[in-house]
């Protein structure tokens, strides 16, 4: 019953036109994934280096010298393995694709006989291996391996790397469990758990999906493994002081006892991804139920509207219910993935809507705000409010950064959002034998057997911009299978026709579905209503009291300096604004802008040597306030910015 | 021309007998004052022993053993001295008057042949003294003796602590300044500075005065000492990835050519204080005018409604102008106190009532916020707005306490607090020759000679809960003299009579000058009118757009969720609201509250699940807003509280 009930679009049956998400595409093929090439060899000057390869060449023997860099730098090259494979689904590449065999080649020739393949621990002392899982991330560099592998192996039917990492993970296996002889480890930061999974899906070896399974149900045990593994080594813990705990690893409790989001906000959902991947491969309920009571407790009480994730940069974590400030937020880039991750995993299992809507919002916002528009600078940290004075003198904003950075050495979001983009036409689309959903709507061209039949599938539209969906289907014989369009959650009007024909469709769990035999050249178009939309927040979330967000269909809205001048704080917009709403091509690489009358507090019974007086009752000025999409800010000059403006 | 016109009333001369005032008073004499004794002997079950007594003792040679606490906990036994000798002008005590002597006896006997006395370094190597001036605490320990000296002199006579501390700063004055062989050195944590002037006034030892000269001259200037200290210890400096390096220690630049606050809070008014002594002293108008430009950086830009200073934890510091969060905030007591010695200082030389406003409203806020009503326990920060779950979980709010705490060993913020309560008359009353100067308003009886000759005051008054006070003067021959009385900046309408007669008093600078011939008998009543008052701050103060403060008198009120519930964020104000202003005697010691009728967001077309949907316009419900005085919170259940709400 809780099988996934859909698949991820298979990338190399897709070919993705956008207008939107191609350029970001392109980005990641063009400028990402050559710079990061470079940044692992170390090769970028003036940046601190990776020393990534060079610790290869010295676990494989062929160079002299120690491990250098952070504890987890193996897995760069695995996130750049695995953005590359995506890369050549959609762009063969063959310098390319020579270029990631002889990375994985240098890879395979680093393991050891036993199948172990951490360079930190080959270089540094093999007998010190698992013993420092809670902080050394041997198994988060497996994980990425795995990852790469999957990824790799659908994209090239290559296993060499699949099978290096099998070996890997049957070490682990080996090593880690209940079994006597094993320590009953698990990682400290996750991703294996759904890494695993999907190795699982292509080996089929049942260790595979146990070993997901037990990092899962160990997690969290007692006597606790983690405080164990500090008691024996004597180290100091280093959240000792903080109110979290073990639950800045979401091990403070076994994980179906887990009901609120906790600790580390990309730790955390790639767990609860891999927890939904293992609910589903074991059709365990109860895992499931609390993969569900984790998401809820996200999207109902802890997400930012811009889908960003992670209210503190203490521990890059989680704080408490309704608690979103959003000048201190941490948000980082990585999180709001790991939140499409964990989505797409539920959306698979459920069909519903509201998983979807939500990697739509994360996606349009909170994402792709983490590059800029040239794709050469990435922000780790996503705040909704900005004032770049409080950035340099407030120490409580010293994270929160005014400009995107160049990628360094140790990069994590800048890889994530690469394999992020690269992919992004699985997210897009979820097919089975018999149905084709789509989740996000964007230009391309698809091939899918469905009935048992040939099927292609162009799609054409001017999204987010625009509210108009055209799927034309093409095939040699009749197809009866069900097509599912999302409405999405901020759409409250809609039409669909079939060849011109208005159909009064059924709404399943969010999703228009269009059940018939599609003939060729069919021709669907979906309509949905974006009017400008103001958003409020909870009244329980003290930042966002008196204020709204402006959306229009999917994209958040912000105002920036460079249109509205300074402090931002005094800008109101009227109860009932009228938007103007415009196409700008040129600006920001072409995005709509929204513009409204508002009024500002008026300075004018101030001088600037009173800081307190007598209120005399609200004073403003006009001005017309002008905003434009979250993602793309601080592309211009740097600047104040600000989502949730005062009504 | 710039001489200081006024001097601090003598504590000798005055018995306070105020409601207000005499509680804080002798809660300082029965409870704190005794408390600490035991303290600094390490006689308090459960605390972290100080330390204090015993490196005395150790340092005399009376026992065996090294330093242990604080490298600043010499300044611990100075502090409550001071406090002793402020208690002992209006409360003599034999009993207490002898353990300060033996006190003294103990320091004395810890001293240097060539007047050296700082435990750290006489008991870990007197070759290292003058070192680390940085960060060591040396003067700020001497400065701290030198106070306390100057106090019990003034209160008992006696000199001994008084020749002691001369000595130490001889020994000081041997060792650093601009002459060859001496250190150029300066104190890291500034109060010698000040403390120097004091005993100036007392010895006329023009090396007192020279000392305290040249460390305020010698500060900031090229090459910056406390740099070549850390290249000479090699010892990496603490603040290196800060944004305000060595202005931490207001030592960026030399103090002449600053014009923001910055840094420690605590450290700049003590500076600053110093500064305005110094430039008062020496007749220096070019440093009165870089005080008069820190006094208006900070009271313009940088302090808060209650008074308090500091916006960050980090380094306890100012941040920019503006930036005044309520909730992040820092605002330590000893902050507030030492902006009270700043702004007493500044009207000695100015008689300038903005001085004694600053004082008044930091004095009855942000100060008297620090004690409890029961002077057991004390808060270092005074926040603005509270949220429980936030200072337990938001790692910006940790600092921030729900509840004061209690007096720990090395504690800064209790004796401060004791120190200024017991001299508060000090800061009520100043007087030259033919003048008299009432800056606070408290009840009781005072003794000056004026124009020559005996005059006595008795001044009644139930201010801060009603703005009559009556000056009743009694004199054996008619006096010729200045009283004058502050018409506070908050009061927009108020009378003055001369036994019963209205008078049409000239104000000069904030004061209501009453210029004639004091006869016996003659009644002196001023009427301050004392409506509730509704605050803003000026627009460029993010945290406070769309919100007010209310005050009353001096006093500025919050709510609390004893009276009105939780999420206070979701309370407004009505635009023009009607108080209800009662005096309830039995609430927090006897307090005038005020209520309001408001009203609350409504959470109707909320539920729990939901975090964000469209804006369908404002929603409220009546609510009654009851008001208490910020100075009193949590002295009940602790909970939530706010002073800035929304209107």
């Amino acid at each position: 019953m809780l099988e996934k009930k859909l698949a991820m679009f298979p990338l190399d049956k897709i070919q993705i036109t956008d207008d939107f998400w191609k350029g970001y595409m392109e980005l990641v093929r063009t400028h990402v994934i050559p710079y990061q090439w470079e940044a692992l060899n170390d090769r970028i000057e003036g940046a601190e280096p990776s020393r990534c390869i060079q610790n290869f060449r010295r676990a494989a023997g062929l160079e002299e010298g120690g491990f250098e860099g952070m504890v987890f730098q193996d897995s760069d090259v695995y996130k750049w393995l695995e953005a590359v494979a995506y890369s050549l689904t959609w762009h063969p590449d063959e310098a390319l694709e020579k270029t990631a065999d002889e990375a994985i080649d240098l890879i395979a020739r680093a393991q050891q006989p036993d199948g172990y393949l951490d360079t930190y621990y080959i270089l540094n002392g093999l007998d010190q291996r698992f013993t420092n899982l809670t902080d050394n991330h041997e198994m988060y560099c497996m994980g990425h391996m795995v990852e790469a592998a999957v990824a790799y192996y659908h994209a090239t039917g290559k296993r060499k790397l699949l099978d290096v990492a099998a070996a890997f993970v049957n070490c682990a296996y080996e090593n880690l469990g209940r079994e006597p002889g094993k320590k009953r480890g698990y990682p400290g930061h996750e991703v294996a758990e759904m890494a695993l999974a999907a190795l699982y899906g292509i080996t089929k070896d049942k260790r595979h999906l146990e070993l997901a399974k037990y990092f899962i149900d160990e997690r969290g045990q007692q006597p606790l493994y983690f405080a164990q593994e500090k008691k024996e080594s004597g180290a100091e813990f280093f959240w000792k002081d903080s109110y979290f705990q073990y639950q800045y690893y979401q091990a403070g409790l076994p994980v179906r006892e887990q009901d609120k989001a906790e600790g580390h906000a990309v730790r955390a959902v790639y767990l609860y991804s891999g927890m939904a991947e293992v609910a589903s491969a074991t059709e365990d309920q109860e895992l499931f139920e609390a993969c569900e009571r984790l998401w809820n407790n996200i999207v109902e009480k802890q997400m930012y509207v811009t889908g960003a994730i992670g209210a503190t940069a203490y521990g890059e974590s989680f704080t408490f219910d309704y608690d979103l400030p959003n000048d201190t937020v941490y948000a980082e880039t990585c999180a709001a993935i790991g939140l499409i991750f964990f989505a797409r995993r539920m959306f698979e299992i459920t069909k519903d809507s509201r998983y979807a809507d939500v990697m739509e919002r994360a996606l349009y916002n909170g994402v792709i705000s983490g590059m800029s528009l040239d794709g050469t600078k990435f922000f780790y940290v996503n705040p909704l409010e900005v004032v770049p004075e409080a950035s340099q003198k407030d120490f409580n904003k010293m994270h929160v950064k005014v400009e995107r950075q160049k990628w360094f050495g140790c990069a994590c979001c800048p890889p994530n959002v690469a394999r992020l983009l690269a992919s992004i036409g699985g997210y897009a689309y979820e097919v089975s034998e018999d149905s084709i959903y789509m989740n996000l709507f964007l230009g391309g061209d698809m091939e899918a057997v469905l009935d048992g039949k040939e099927n292609r599938f162009h799609v054409e539209t001017h999204y987010p911009w625009d509210g108009e969906v055209t799927v034309q289907v093409e095939n040699a014989q009749d197809s009866e299978f069900l097509l599912a369009l999302r409405i999405p959650g901020w759409c409250r009007d809609w039409s669909l026709q079939v060849n011109g024909q208005d159909q009064n469709a059924a709404v399943e769990k969010g999703y228009a579905c269009l059940r018939r035999t599609f003939q060729n050249g069919d021709q669907i178009r979906l309509q949905l209503s974006m009017p400008v939309t103001l958003v409020e927040a909870n009244p329980r979330v003290r930042e966002d009291i008196g204020k709204v967000a402006v959306m229009r269909g999917p994209v958040v809205y912000c105002l920036e300096e460079a249109d509205n001048g300074d402090q931002l704080q005094q800008l109101y917009l009227q109860e009932q604004p009228e938007f103007q709403v415009q196409y700008e091509k040129e600006l920001l690489k072409g995005v709509v802008t929204l513009t409204a009358r508002g009024k500002r507090v008026s300075e004018k019974q101030w001088d600037a040597r009173t800081l307190y007086q007598p209120y005399t009752g609200k004073s403003y000025e006009e001005q017309t306030l002008k905003f434009i999409p979250y993602y793309a800010w601080t592309n211009r000059e740097p600047g104040e910015m600000l989502v949730w403006v005062r009504i």
